[in-house]
């Protein structure tokens, strides 16, 4: 496998980026295409140590930033290390694309210059949900590639999101659930309600819909929702988790008393905090479009690169893009019998 | 003033009904009227100690439950507690209506039974927003009295919770902030952008777009968003607080060392999860009705509904509901120039 790694993307890049390559290729038996500005990436390999043959760099003289407008910047900046490193997978030279660049301009990129599987209306990026109550983290898709959904949308996130965690997290069977403003059948919107008639006639593994409060619960493996919602709950959940342990800290820190107990405790709290991070997750995939393509947050770290790189790599082994295409395909030719997804 | 008391909405009535209201006659120069049962009700104000003058008892015969489809039921059972009530409150017999009871039934019930006040397409459900970040609680307007809306719901969300909490919280030029994915202009959804522009027209002390990490942040005063998100946040809310807790005190009970501190920190560390407890911030008005209106969490204890009847107090002295009604009717002489709200 040939990993293809945007150089110039993201708030940390191109220092924290090759330094994640750097520790990333230790651990996997496959190789890493550095894109982006030669002098720069090379600089950033030396800092690290770096003189293997096993990271290469292609070079690309322009950046797409995060304030760019996704449509223009993928039009115009041919020659940024997006739409390279987008183009280097198409033209099978690479694998999988991971970027923590723009996340619109990834999300559009994908979708021009990979084009959408057939029978997927709507590419959808799909964002890790982490593990609040100890249970262990769900994929929520749509994270926010479209501010709006068709009921046929949330069956084909649905759908996506259950080939991905099924191939690439290991977990069979993967339960799915639609967030909605009430776990009733006939609750929500026109849209969650179609979504939940067509969901309930599925093969899939379809546990109704999901409150607000069970989001966090790890009631199920593939979290639905428009991306509007799902733009939201990531946001919220972060908003909320942060203020707690803010106030835990506040609460703790008060007096001499409480800050011997603070002590003691300090270790394990910070390790808690850390089991809610990100940085641990490696990245949300760009569902729906020809090819593999992997999410940073837009300031990661070396760690967040790292395990990032690690868990592209089944991803595209996996071949998870090639089953959803079979799987629509299938879904096609049964489309005149009453087989519905 | 006069408040009228759902004495048999709720989970926890009439028992933990009829023992707030004798907690909160204490503290309050006001009367009650509980309306329900009066066998029932009776036992429980004997049980409670009280034999004075200022709780009423007004008789009603049926109840609405928790399962109860909101429009039928109020249409069949005209002798509920909830019908009775709304329509004492209609009749002028009442100042303002308390209950714990059916959420659908009673935005659906006040909708009916005191109208809708002229200029407001859709009352909403408001809700108290708990302070997470140690800055203070905001409004959340809609809570789910609508799974959908137009741009001129949110701005008309927008305006009742303004007056709200500048009459009945006291805060001086409310901000306004509207839920949306990013923060920036021109981000979101056709509703969210058309609503932006017109909350920018307005003169509301709009402060833009906030994000999901911005709802607990208490960034402004009134969180303006549909019912469908806000029944998600409300929610979502609780669910991240109380994994949080959860796991901040599994991670405390491991181990002897910890546990000692953990003895340490009881006290103070359950008093924190007191402050994000919706019992003290005394229910949530339904807005752009005839009449003032709370409604109390379904399983509201003494301590809930003690708070309720005390916020319930200025909200009807303050007329929030005239002044609302007033502001619609300049906005109405207003509309063929260019003013709006």
């Amino acid at each position: 496998m040939r990993i293809i790694l945007d150089g110039m993307g993201g708030d940390n890049a191109p220092a924290e980026t090759v330094k994640g390559a750097v520790e990333a290729v230790k651990l996997i038996d496959d190789e890493i295409t550095i894109v982006g500005k030669p002098e720069l990436i090379e600089e950033e390999l030396r800092k690290n140590g770096y003189y293997g043959d096993r990271i290469a760099i292609e070079p690309a003289s322009d950046v797409i930033t995060m304030e760019d407008s996704p449509v223009k910047a993928i039009r115009r900046k041919q020659d940024s290390s997006m739409v390279v490193g987008l183009n280097m997978v198409k033209e099978g030279r690479g694998d999988v694309f991971v970027s923590a660049g723009n996340t619109g301009a990834l999300v559009v990129g994908s979708r021009m210059i990979l084009g959408r599987i057939r029978g997927i209306d709507r590419p959808a990026l799909a964002s890790v949900y982490p593990d609040i109550s100890g249970g262990h983290p769900g994929l929520l898709v749509d994270a926010g590639a479209s501010s709006e959904s068709k009921a046929g949308n949330l069956v084909e996130y649905a759908l996506m999101g259950s080939i991905f965690t099924e191939k690439v997290w290991g977990i069979e069977n993967p339960r799915i659930g639609l967030v909605n403003l009430g776990t009733e059948e006939g609750k929500g919107t026109s849209v969650t309600k179609d979504a939940f008639q067509r969901l309930k006639a599925s093969h899939l593994n379809f546990v109704g819909n999901i409150e607000g409060r069970d989001v966090p619960a790890g009631v199920c493996d593939v979290i639905v929702c428009d991306g509007f919602t799902g733009n939201v709950i990531l946001k919220l959940t972060e908003g909320v988790a942060m203020g707690v342990f803010k106030q835990v800290k506040n609460t703790i820190m008060a007096g001499l008393k409480n800050k011997i107990a603070a002590l003691i405790l300090k270790k394990d709290l910070y390790a808690l905090k850390d089991s809610f991070d990100y940085e641990e997750y490696g990245g949300a995939p760009v569902l729906g479009v020809n090819g593999p393509v992997i999410k940073m947050h837009g300031s990661s770290t070396a760690k967040a690169v790292k395990s990032a790189i690690i868990k592209a790599v089944p991803y595209a082994r996996e071949d998870v893009v090639g089953i959803i295409r079979q799987e629509l395909l299938k879904i096609e030719e049964c489309d005149e019998s009453d087989y519905s997804i």
